[in-house]
């Protein structure tokens, strides 16, 4: 079985294994206050050129609950489209830490600032506004969980939408490299820096065994964030090791070279998508791609490929998720490429 | 300003009052523990006919999030229709529990089985399940937000797909009268209290000052549930003041006889309505009417008339609410009678 | 049965029974926005001096978790002595908001400004502080659950205390008229709520059927208060019923002179276990006495007197609580000093 | 510096780390659902000898909090000793869930049956029981963090306690290892799961990068455990790295062996600090020790040493904290027991 169905089906690239075998017997101290978490926040703070602060958590759906939970008084909730990953694939982690997800109707996994500001307006408007979750915060991710990119104007225009209302803007970055690295991308670290009140860069699916680095930029979230973590399940008593796989990440770009192997790998699966006249059910702009196949071609392809159903289109045809990762071998590819060739002849032969 | 905004725009019935007035010296236990709370109690399981349990709680949120959170556990939701109480208008009490609310679009206010069941199947088909809240629960209002009624067919097959999927129904009565009292009405206490697991019979807004009466008949939610009533604020210290309203309410069919009063005023504005041809946002089943205003139809009726506006329809429209209560006089509805005439009257001649 | 156990097992004072019924039919609009809510609340802040806001709760559970829900971030607990209503008699209704009750060992009821600044700074030397929750607010009674009184002095040191380390202050009034009427207080309603962030002024236990006026000052509590009223479940749709009792107790200060015939009773009915050498667990200086009876004592008096255990003293000893009322009738009190006299004279003939 | 202050200063025992280099470009499926998973699960199962289920977490703090949460309702909370972990070093994480810690006084860090079955009747005796939080888990650690054990027949009260009172049994190991390799210790894993509702092994500080092993007795807590996982931020996408953690842990007895070692090396420090007349707050009886030092002892050893203030004992003198593990170095330990020496006899000298 060669798997395309997620983005984290290995373990870690070999640099980030070779650091933790080599910096295993030193004694360290704990929770994260360790001289290689030091260093690797120090790379990130430079990357970012903000006075940002950097935590490192976990897992997404971790970090999500606490950055959500840490921003929002009792009343309040979070904006998202509802296809957000706080929406639909977290068993209900932001409603449990008691905040309602205000969900808005997704474009292609993208929310709009006229979305927002329709939204926020209608909530002032209503006299019966008291009897509603206050929206104060938007919760977006890049790429999207439909793998698509928000250009630099339309985060720029969701940033001028979240002054005007006094609203907290937070970017999900579980796949950030793969956004970064994509020829279709106009937004950099540094604008993400500059808009956001705070994002996470996300590790476990690129290249890390397992982490993701917050960064927070307003003053209000930098407060006592580490008693969150804590409080949360999300402090590691070992955080070196967090400290050493993001040191190892962003000590040498090594995180953006990983990123664009995956983006040439989706790249030149999604030319061979086109060759076969498959259609997409969204843009192809990072790792993540989804062509619709035909029953037939499914159960052709799911004995030697894994890969992820998404959703039904019609009564035959399925949007079906295909990743490729930092991790993915160009001969997988390549092979994938030919039986999709073969598949299709098969097809018009018949 | 004549009040058709809501239906509790008034104190309470006069008996209610002249009860409390009768026994506001006399010296009794706490915290629902009396002899009125007892006798009220036991009125209204005789007329549920069946091994019930009952409360009496001070509002329709409080009985919401009690009942709500006593029945889950912590990564279980609760479907309702997106109309619902829970899911619009209560701040989110429910999230603030830790629960999600799982909302699917209602037709008229209501929920089908067959939503419901495409749902909770949706569910446990999905590999991924855990990745998302588990419905439990299925909470509905009869009458609903929008007036309308639940036939006695429909609450049996949702009685049916919570069977199937070991789902608990719940039933939000805050307006229960009033559904009991229509024309329109197959479903009795009894039938509900076959067919729910837990219900509630709406005081405060037919007839006293404030107070629901909640039925339980699942075992599983009959243990402990003061200690949750307590949890969640809503033990009220002088329970009397509870118990004695719903006996007074219970003792001599004062609550249907009250709610009759409601529907005969509504029958009566709903017919001056069609006869003026204003059209219904939904049909007209209760004591909560939605006809269509134009703009200018809302500005002239509004300076002596208050009613609640409700969604747009089209840029000059909008479903506007009017409620009639146990309270309302019928020489209020025969003046807004009068002047809906005048005012058509007054459209037609211009 | 004579009870003396709590001190609200009558109804309402009867001014507040007439204004209900004079009320009755006025149609008012709902959730505390009509005008006899807002005369109440005029007379309030008036008589606090200072620019806060105030809100009419249903209870006082309902009210703690509400203030301490509102104003504490997730990670944030409040001190609480260990007798304090929240940490002992509400089934952790503030842990079910998230929050963790900061028990601190009770002298008298009370917490000192000492205690409270040991406890704090504790928190901020420790290098594990983000392991703990972190101290954010104080919580008090006045009077406390053992019927005892802070005095200003006591109450500017807790101020001080609480300046010295962003706490927010804040006062159960529960029986708040009890301290205000007794001889042995020096703390009027402007110095509460000029040392207070928070506090609340309580009816159930003083004259009314139910009610708290919650008094905000911090500016901080105010934003978004009603938000969380409803979310908490505490927003009575015809708010007019807490608008109206409070009106009547704050309008000729009837508040203050009904809670003073509560400790008129209460002093004659201490002069009493005084001359029977009875022992009292606590000073006497509100309306809860806590005499220690000896198990012969208390059988013999219970055939007559409903009173509360409250704590064993030793083997044969219980201290128990009688409270006064502005209901309480001096004849029921003078009944008791009867048989108290009877029973000592029959233990000395014994 | 050599570190003694925690026993989770280095990164894992070197065998994981060779797994995790032989396995890490196998494509294995996400969320512990490979077969290294499996594996591991089945070694613990058998372990155990009983019908239990096995969830692999990422730390104790989300063990603790994702196991009481998934246990209780709403208004139930969970005894623990007050020196118990949920108690005092997660700040307020089982609270943040909406369950109160109910704690009990410790007697060297541990809990006795009759505490429990003391405060349990308490709270079913109490008229006042509903207002307060219901009793309805127990929660210790094995071995405390005092660093005590319990006995074997100690448990066996526990648990017949906790049968009586229908209350389930909890233990946290998140040191588990070092009791099992203590001489001192009558309980087997064995026994744990024939007396355990729940309990977890600890990896984090006994030879793994991270983990703790869930196991799951009781059918009630098993249902549905994945889904609260997730919901808690626990769910790690590579959950392979857990899997293979613990396989290399079970599949020879390494977790037991590399347990021994550390048990070896805290025998060697206790009989040097007997040697020289320290004092020890707690019997040493696993890896933790907390010998009394004077101030001047703890300048001369932090010097070189890392250890932890755990607490006060008089005005000159603390209790600290030396912990072993297994990775501590035999020759650091004897550094240690020479310097103790030197100390010793400079003090005599001087």
């Amino acid at each position: 079985m060669i798997r395309f169905d997620t983005d984290y089906t290995e373990g870690a690239h070999k640099q980030i294994l070779e650091r933790l075998i080599e910096t295993n017997d030193e004694q360290l101290p704990g929770y994260g206050t360790d001289h290689y978490s030091n260093t690797a926040k120090a790379y990130i703070r430079n990357l970012c050129g903000n006075e940002v602060d950097v935590h490192f958590m976990m897992g997404g759906t971790q970090a999500n609950m606490t950055i959500i939970s840490s921003a929002l008084r009792t009343h309040q909730g979070v904006i998202s489209p509802d296809t957000g990953h706080i929406a639909a694939d977290e068993t209900g982690a932001i409603e449990s830490t008691g905040h309602k997800v205000l969900q808005v109707a997704n474009e292609n996994g993208k929310l709009s600032a006229g979305q927002v500001n329709e939204y926020v307006e209608d909530h002032w408007n209503s006299i019966e506004r008291e009897h509603m979750s206050q929206p104060k915060m938007v919760y977006i991710s890049q790429p999207t969980e439909s793998g698509t990119l928000y250009s630099k104007a339309e985060l720029d225009e969701l940033r001028a939408v979240c002054d005007t209302h006094h609203l907290y803007l937070m970017v999900d970055g579980a796949r950030l490299g793969y956004a970064l690295a994509s020829e279709k991308n106009d937004v950099g670290l540094e604008d993400l820096a500059n808009l956001c009140d705070v994002f996470y860069i996300g590790g476990t699916k690129i290249g890390a065994l397992f982490g993701e680095a917050v960064v927070i930029k307003h003053e209000n979230l930098k407060t006592d964030f580490r008693y969150i973590i804590k409080q949360k399940g999300g402090m590691l008593a070992k955080g070196r090791l967090l400290g050493i796989q993001f040191k190892v990440l962003f000590e040498n770009d090594l995180y953006l070279e990983i990123s664009k192997h995956a983006l040439e790998m989706s790249k030149r699966l999604t030319e061979a998508f086109e060759d076969q006249d498959i259609e997409m059910a969204y843009p192809s702009q990072t790792n993540q791609l989804f062509p619709v196949l035909t029953t037939h071609q499914m159960k052709q392809l799911s004995s030697k490929y894994a890969f992820q159903p998404w959703e039904p289109v019609d009564s035959d045809r399925t949007a079906v998720r295909f990743c490729t990762s930092w991790s993915t071998d160009i001969q997988d590819v390549d092979a994938l490429i030919d039986d999709l060739a073969k598949l299709q002849k098969g097809n018009a032969g018949s």
